[in-house]
């Protein structure tokens, strides 16, 4: 008897649980009710959690190197107590997509060997757990993307990221939960259904990284590595108050990672890192580019992670709105609190008009669907799986042919010539900007990326990160009479609900051009500086 | 009445010959017989250029500057010695497809008077005469690739290269002809006809930057900008014995430069400088980077000139040959006298075997003509313009789907992915292989640009240079009982002629991996140095 797809999921989400060991599971009588919404505190008040395992987990990255390097802490102590509160984590907001808890520990433990017998780490991540997400590559282990048909088809190589954190002394645990195909800006699909935010439970923690972000916001990973085609890095990272840098395409290596429009180059798929803080974003990106990973992909551009002098006064545009969805209220108290603050400090704030953005969002809806979604058609046929209502564009789409993508890609070029021209022009050091519309937004309710997609198709670098101010539902009412820019913006509008994300925290984004990686996250730590916000 | 696509070429041309001045036309009793194929001893024998013309004409690049910056020479006359110089190389070898003579005259002036001065040259070229393949758009001038309908239509804004040699000090003075669409690998096109090889005229210079190549083996440029997509750098700049560098994309800027088929980026077309040595190339190249062209061009990569130490002794692989066609006799001959030279010099040799060479190519053909050829139909059918019979595979071509293309897409970046392991593996410096299969060839004969295609499909960096040894009827007779690796190859073997490419000098090609620019830049040193060939 053949199995639904429904069938197939059901057991795939049994066998992830399955994979969890009785001493990791919640016991029920201290497990959150439903009605929990954050359940951030659980591993500090649970008790479920003993003293080392809440130390190694609360830990920053050069910590965490420096104990188990300096042989205070073992790699499998702490590979063990990342893997329980990811476990933890799972049980409670549904972030989990894979597991490899005895291969971590096997793993660790082999690290803790060489360190004792050579004296030297293998690298410079030796013994550092490192969670990622569902598309990474990992001989033996599935890569869904939510496709049920992919279930229980193991990879056959590694994504040569994997390669380079393996080689760099990084010990790999989970992997994470990501929306169908990678292509919605919430983490729900037909496998293993939808990722919920830790910090407010009906909240989404964002998507395509979604259940990075859970994770991470959880404790349950120090550093992380999303995937960001349209935001897919930066919306999660809003939604849940941490740390993210979407690099230039060909920054960090991409090659052999999985996805569900392959072929497709239009726009690039990147990846990046997802941490609590600013400084272990930029100890991910520096280690990474300076393992020359262009030597393994082919796509890969020989850049070193050069040394970059921002000064003390930085010349930024500000994007008040895009033009097309005015940002909730919470987020214009943040960007406004922002701009205030740093212009206090002494930083020049220009307005930074959104010329061009609602083409660019154009541009990458239609190359998304440019192959009338058959890529998609293809991976959920073998099992019957429809589509999610979230994807219904993919359901509509209707395939072009190459002369008519031509056109769009030249139409894509000369946008990203005017931008550069007018960027220029202005003499900007960045723009700062909204990250999403939403100080995170109820589940099923996000919409519009233009904030973060503009960016993927000019191919900018750009740091999300927590601005500071948390929502307030006295503070941010929702407002009458607002001017509506779309039909979105007025969907948004009416949606809006102060109460729901009260206490959530805003995150905002600092663009720097094309390739300036470096730059970005010497900008933000200025910003920060500026924003009296911890780096 | 409307004019036939006939009545507006040889308008054109007509246009094109009238802007040459009456003193620098070649009397007719000094102008060489259709019957003589060599013309490049014109300017030195006949008379018809002064002492300090010649002067001007045959110095190299240092030197020119020196003494213009110096003041010793003046600007002006430089310009005026190249103009002519190009005007007598148009009439005899149809190189030109447009002037700007009296342009580059008062552009010179302009120049001497701010040396008169400040006493400071604008740029690093100040004063350099450089010609531009026909497709960089100059304002004001047309930029027609050879399709009649875009004759007449003249460019409104500058390629972006063309600003950055204008800040540089550059003078320009002619755009040089090229193949319909510039996808034809000998230069010729409805508009202006055939240039040919001012080495000899029975034989092509190549293309598609075949005007540039004959303009330069002939003396008339010092320094000359192609383009290449599937070798039209190199095989112009080998059927004439010149050096090139085809870099990988994003090192030279490209932006807003006309093409045929645009907005197709599955392949992308770059720039490169030709020229009669290698240090002339290394001299653009190098300058054209540090005015970092990133802020201008939006896909132009921020990596500087880098300095690079390739040490004394190289290991290369050499392709003896591609699986596909035999070089003929001549290339042969100096391959294998090459790779002699530089095993006695104590360079390591191994061979590299072409695996992947007939899947790079395909992708390559499929790519060209992926939108059914709509974009050179479009051009074409203004003015009824036919296809020509070299553009076949074009006139037959049927557009396919985005999805197909994704999936060849999703091939060409395995097969990179493949290509570059494998040569990371062999721990290769380089490659050594033919450029063309040719010492040049007879008009209408040139077939395969698989030695110089596969390496756009891998987007790798490549100087062509003049090996030293030159065909031979004598030593290079036709052989029979050489296999034939396919139709191809056949065709290419009964049809190879010993006597006609009599004297011809024969390239080869040394490959960098991808953006090595400055690394194949310094192995081709290397290599001449072994060679006993000056750089």
């Amino acid at each position: 008897m053949t199995r639904t797809w429904q069938d197939i999921a059901k057991a795939k989400q049994t066998a992830l649980l399955d994979s969890i060991p009785p001493e990791w599971r919640v016991p029920t009588d201290i497990m959150p009710p439903d009605s929990q919404l954050d359940v951030t505190g659980f591993p500090r008040d649970s008790g479920f959690f003993t003293k080392d395992e809440l130390k190694y987990t609360t830990a920053k990255i050069p910590e965490i190197l420096q104990q188990i390097h300096s042989k205070a802490w073992k790699a499998v102590d702490v590979a063990q107590a990342f893997s329980k509160r990811a476990a933890v984590c799972h049980q409670l907001t549904n972030c989990l997509s894979e597991t490899l808890f005895p291969e971590a520990l096997e793993r660790a433990k082999f690290l803790d060997d060489h360190l004792q017998k050579t004296g030297e780490p293998i690298g410079p991540l030796h013994g550092l757990p490192v969670s990622l997400k569902d598309n990474f590559n990992i001989i033996g282990k599935d890569s869904t993307l939510g496709f049920v048909s992919w279930v229980g088809v193991p990879a056959t190589y590694n994504t040569v990221l994997v390669d380079v954190l393996l080689k760099a002394g990084a010990v790999l645990y989970v992997k994470t939960n990501v929306p169908t195909a990678m292509m919605i800006a919430e983490s729900v699909n037909n496998t293993f259904g939808r990722t919920v935010n830790p910090l407010n439970r009906k909240l989404t923690s964002g998507g395509s990284s979604g259940g990075e972000s859970a994770l991470i916001a959880f404790g349950g990973s120090v550093l992380g590595v999303g995937t960001d085609i349209g935001g897919s890095l930066r919306i999660p990272a809003a939604c849940t108050g941490i740390f993210t840098l979407r690099p230039s395409f060909g920054r960090f290596p991409t090659a052999n990672a999985k996805s569900g429009l392959a072929g497709q180059e239009a726009v690039n798929s990147v990846n990046g890192p997802m941490a609590r803080t600013l400084d272990d974003i930029e100890f991910f990106a520096k280690n990474v580019v300076n393992s020359e990973p262009w030597k393994l992909d082919p796509k890969c551009l020989p850049i070193s992670w050069r040394p970059v002098d921002v000064g003390r006064k930085l010349r930024l545009g500000v994007i008040w709105n895009d033009g097309i969805v005015v940002p909730t209220p919470p987020v214009r108290r943040a960007l406004k609190h922002a701009v205030e603050k740093l212009q206090e400090a002494g930083h020049e704030i220009v307005d930074w008009e959104p010329e061009l953005h609602q083409e660019a969002m154009d541009l990458l809806a239609q190359f998304f669907v440019a192959d009338g979604a058959k890529s998609v058609r293809d991976i959920l046929a073998p099992v019957d799986e429809p589509f999610r209502e979230e994807m219904l564009p993919y359901a509509q789409a209707k395939e072009i042919g190459v002369h008519e993508m031509w056109q769009l890609q030249a139409k894509r070029s000369k946008l990203c010539k005017d931008y550069l021209d007018r960027w220029s022009q202005a003499g900007l050091d960045g723009i700062l900007c909204p990250t999403t519309p939403f100080a995170s937004v109820e589940h099923g309710k996000f919409k519009h990326v233009g904030y973060t997609g503009v960016f993927n198709i000019l191919d900018y670098s750009a740091v999300s990160f927590p601005s500071g101010i948390y929502a307030d539902s006295e503070l941010d009412k929702a407002e009458t009479g607002i001017k509506t820019l779309s039909q979105m913006d007025a969907q948004i509008q009416a949606e809006y609900n102060a109460g729901a994300v009260h206490g959530m925290p805003v995150s905002l984004q600092l663009i720097a051009s094309r390739l300036e990686e470096e730059k970005a996250v010497a900008m933000t730590r200025v910003v920060l500086e500026g924003l009296g916000v911890a780096a």
